[in-house]
This record gives C-alpha cells, structure tokens and sequence, in this order.
C-alpha cells in the first residue's frame, strides 16, 4: 500500500512537474533517497491526489506560498513549471506573484518575478 | 485620480472583505488612516481590479500566502470570509490550507486551519 | 497499511506528546480530520518512527525550529510537554531556546522561553 | 568586567525601555534568568552602548526589523516605547511602519501599527 | 494623475537607488513591467515622498528590515548603495545591521554584513 | 575579562567549527570586525559554553532552527560541518533535516539537505 501511495505520487510528480521535479529527487538520492520518498508519497501520493481543489489552483496556491516565504526558490522554478504544466497561464502566474507584493511585500514579489521569469525564458514563453 | 483609485478600491474591499475588511479600516483610524488609504489603492484600487486572475483565485493565492507565513492570523481571518464571499467552497478553503502544509510545515498550516474553523463557525458552515 | 501507519502514528502521538496532541487532534476535527489525519500518519507514523535519531533529539530539534520559527506557539506548547514527556529535562529545554537566541535573535527566544515557563508551570517543575 | 557590561547594560535597559523591559526581565526571571542577563549584557551592555548611530535611529531600526518579522509583537510593544523614551515622534514611529509596508507587506504593517496604536494609547498620545 | 505619482516616484527611484534601482526594473521589464510600475508609484511614488521622517531614516528602517527578513539580499544591496546616496555613512549602516544581530540573529546579520561589504568594495569605501 | 571570553570563545569557535568558522570571521573582517567579536564571544564564550546541554545536541538544535529559518545556508553549511566535528553522525544530521521537514516544510528540508550534501562530499562521508 506504501507502494501505491509512492507510485501513484511519483505518477503525479511527473504529470505536473515534469524533468523539473525528477532534478529534485536526483539531487537528493545520494545524500537522503528517503526525503524524497516522503516528498513523492505525502506530497503528490496523498496531497496531490486529493479531491475538492483543482490543479490549478493547488499550483497558483503553491507559486503563492512559496513566493511569501521568500527561501524557497528552487521549488518556485519546480512549480512555476508545474503551473505552466497544469495549464496555468503565464499571466496567471505573473498576476498571483503581483498579487503577493501586497501580502508579503515587493522584494519577495520581485524575486518570485525573476524566478518565474527564468521558467519563461527557458520554455520560450517570453524572449531574454 | 487618486480618489478614483480610492473609491473603486472601497468598493471592492467591500464586495471581498465586507464588515471584516471595515473593521481592519476602523481599528487603525485613530493611529495611521493612510496606510488604510494605501490598502484600500494599491491592495484593492489597484491589484484586486486587475484583469487576467479571476477573483477566486486571487483569495485562494492569499490564504495560501497568509498560511504560509503564518504571522497574520487577523488578515488570513479576513481573507477566509473573502474567499467565501467571491465564491469559494469550504472545502476549496481547507484543501488549500492542507496543501500548504506539505510547503510550509504542519504548525501553519493547522494554525490557518483553526483561523479557517473560526470563519466557518461564524458564518454557520460548519458547528463548534 | 494507511491503517498500520495511522495506528502507529497515533500510538506514538499519544506517547510523546500526550493529552496536548490529542487536543490537537480535537480541534480540527469538526473542520479538517484530514489534516489531523496527515500530521498522525507523516508526522509520527513516519517520521517520529525513524530509528537514527533518539527521541530526546528529535524533540530538542523540534523545540529549537519551532522556536526560531516563532510563529508556532501553540505548537511549541506541544513540544516542550513533548520534550518532558521523553526524557527531556527542563534544563535541556532552556538551553535548547537560549542556543537558538544566537541564531533567531532574542525576541524568538523569549518568546519561546515564555511558552516553556506555561508548560513548566503547568506540570508544577517551577512556581508562577 | 561581566558586571560592568551587565551593570551598564541595565541602566541602559531602564533609560530605553523603562518600565516595559524590567517587564520582560521579570517575566524570565522564574524560567531563565540567564537568558535575561544576556539580553541585558549583549542587548544593552554591548549593542545600545556602541557609537556610531544615534539610540533614535537604533530604536528606529528595531522598530522596522520587529515589523517586518511579524512575530516578536511583544518586543515590538518595547520598543514603540523605547523610541518613544529615546525622542522619536509617533509621526515616526507610524512612518517607520507605513515604511515597511512596501518591504514585508500590509499584514505585517497593520499589526505593527495596532501594537504602536496600543502603546499610543497607554500613553495618552491618541484618544481609543 | 497616474502619472504623476509614476514620474515623481521614478525620480525619487533615481535619486536614492540610482543605477541599482534602475537594474531592478530593468530585469523585471520583459516579465512584469507592471510589478515594476507599482514599485514605482506606491514605493516612491507613495511612501518615500512622505514627510515625517527623513530619507536617512527611511533607509535605515529598509536595510533594518530586509536584514532581518533574511530572504531580499538583491533588494538589501539596493537599499545599502540607497542609504549611501541618500547620506547615511558606512557606519551607520554597519551599525543598523549589528543592531539587527540582536532582534533576528547571527546568521541574518552575518548575510546582511557580506551585502553591505560587497556595496562598499563597489564604492571604493573598503577594500577587498 | 571580555579578553576571556573573547578567548574562550574563539577556542571553542576552532573547536566546533573548525576552518568554516574561521572564513567566517575572515569574510568578515575588512567590513565589520565587531560583528566577529560578538559571535566569537555571545555565541561561543557564552552559549557555547554553558552546562546543561552536550555540544552533539546544541548542534542538532542548530541544524534544525537553520533549517527551518531557511534563509541561512551558508551558515547552516558551517554547523553541519559542526555537528560533524562534535561527534554527530552524518545520519543524525539527515534525520535532523526530516524532522523539520513536517514542521516547516519540504522546501526548507530539500535546500537543508543538500547543504548537508556539499559538507558530506567535501569530508568524503558520500560521493557526488
């Protein structure tokens, strides 16, 4: 039953994360297979498959949190791409970042921009 | 121009926040009534009239924010009748705190959710 | 298996942090048993079973992050009873928090400091 | 020496703070009296007494970091009064928060200022 | 009257951040120019041009405030060439940042101390 | 007497953090030399110092509040190279770093874990 939560989370992770999310458990195997583990069965195996909230929305509430926090940048470039992936639009993204200048301030706002810039840039959305 | 930006910013605030987002404007008249007119034009005149992120989804972004930082019980307060009144469910509400769990630890986001109980006790959607 | 997980995890709950957890536990029930659900199966059906770390240790790392946190109070409440409840003594405890004044500043530190002297007090190791 | 440092630093506690520090130290003193005679010694024996930039912008200072955190609410009562004791002018004060607006966003600035609007009022500076 | 608040703002960007400021909305230009827009208006638009405190103090409670968040180093090496321009010696910014060392930690003002190092190797105030 | 605790602390710094510690003070002594002067004798001559708890669990403490702070890997990077060098295994640091993940989340854990990762390939404890 592990097995399933694991499996089907890793389905997920690559269904929404893409190339992106398997760097971060590639990154990890080395040094703690077992985090990443966790991260596949809690995270995308029970919180991803979950009912009630659209994906979209689980990623523009994701791109949101991780934007306030501020030191989570490696995980905004993850899920800007899993926005993107689940079929957010660029705009949506830009506009949830927006969103967060009023709630967590501009210098978060501006780096979460950058991030989501870099994404853009590499997926040819937006020119350099 | 300002007034503009002041007065459909009022009335937005009103048609998100209601008698919650009026009492934040209440409590600070005696102390700072303009950094209430800054949130009323730049948090309502100006980002919350913005097109290319639906109203739902923007209050979604902020709960998962306030969550996430966790230092802002009052206004996640506010943002949960918020995202109640453009039409969010319940149950979009919790999903979105149970999501931020796996970002920002399990402490935020059962603090938000009890922030969340309180709303919904309020306003009858669930009983104590 | 979700069962042996939840079971164990619950067992363990009830172990380390006592009738605190279970508060926990009761207070999001009439809002989100789930998340209840999630913090008992990953948190302490997974995590808190771990073998390569002592308990004492894992909880010392709990009161010192939820400390530096700052915003988890009622969380760091469960914590230090947490603590106590595996051996900790009171004494690790506070040089637990005055370590993390170095690293989060003495605001944190107290702050934390005043949520141990609630739990101390309580469980009759200091007067008021 | 360390007497000296503590010794200083107490006096220099009870001319910025005053009557809201010994509070603090009164608080600890069941729990951790050590963490006290740190924050006296390092706080005020060392940091207050140094050179270099005036106790009004110290206080200034203090008074952005503790609103831009958002979880040292207590200590930033303190400090309103200490920048107050120092010679700053509510207008000052407000202005250092409305400041931090821009840099940690409005949920932080609005529950810095309900803190220096509490102060205000203790102190007969503004009608309730 | 957009406008206005726009091009006062954009002047007052200039004259305290000078070519960092200008960097800043340079990089933001392909992804959001509009992000840059409302750093513009409510920023300096708004808040710097406020009486009632003085732009050295403004920038102190800036370089205090985003040392202690911990997350904004690119903003925070804005605001020391900011507090320069607008007056502030290095000391006084060194000072802030030691300050800060007591109400967010060690490590926060450590990060904080290499931002204000590299700024002042930039303006020949220290060598490397 | 501060010549003490400079003294002591400076010993104990060596001791504990070994050469890491050592670039820090380095890093930071054409810009701030006092900023070294106060960790060297606040948090190795006092903290450091104290009785009460062992240098192994002052050290998991401190893995665990970076960690969770989240904004502090360069010294986080030092203290894991710390809780080495006291005695710590490389398997308590990672469970270390999965504790924290249920309580400030998986993105603090990840960026954790692979500073622990850099200090376990520079020390030949794991390969690349």
């Amino acid at each position: 039953m592990q097995n399933e939560r694991y499996e089907s989370g890793l389905k997920k992770l690559n269904e929404i994360d893409g190339e992106a999310g398997q760097k971060v458990i590639d990154a990890l195997a080395s040094v703690s297979p077992d985090l990443s583990k966790y991260i596949i069965e809690y995270g995308f195996g029970d919180i991803y498959q979950r009912p009630g909230l659209d994906l979209k929305s689980r990623e523009i509430a994701t791109v949101a949190a991780l934007t306030a926090l501020g030191h989570c940048q490696p995980q905004l470039n993850v899920h800007v791409h899993g926005a993107l992936n689940v079929g957010c639009t660029a705009k949506e993204i830009t506009e949830t970042i927006i969103q967060i200048s009023a709630y967590a301030g501009f210098p978060a706002a501006i780096n979460g921009m950058l991030v989501a810039k870099e994404v853009f840039i590499e997926r040819g959305i937006i020119e350099e």
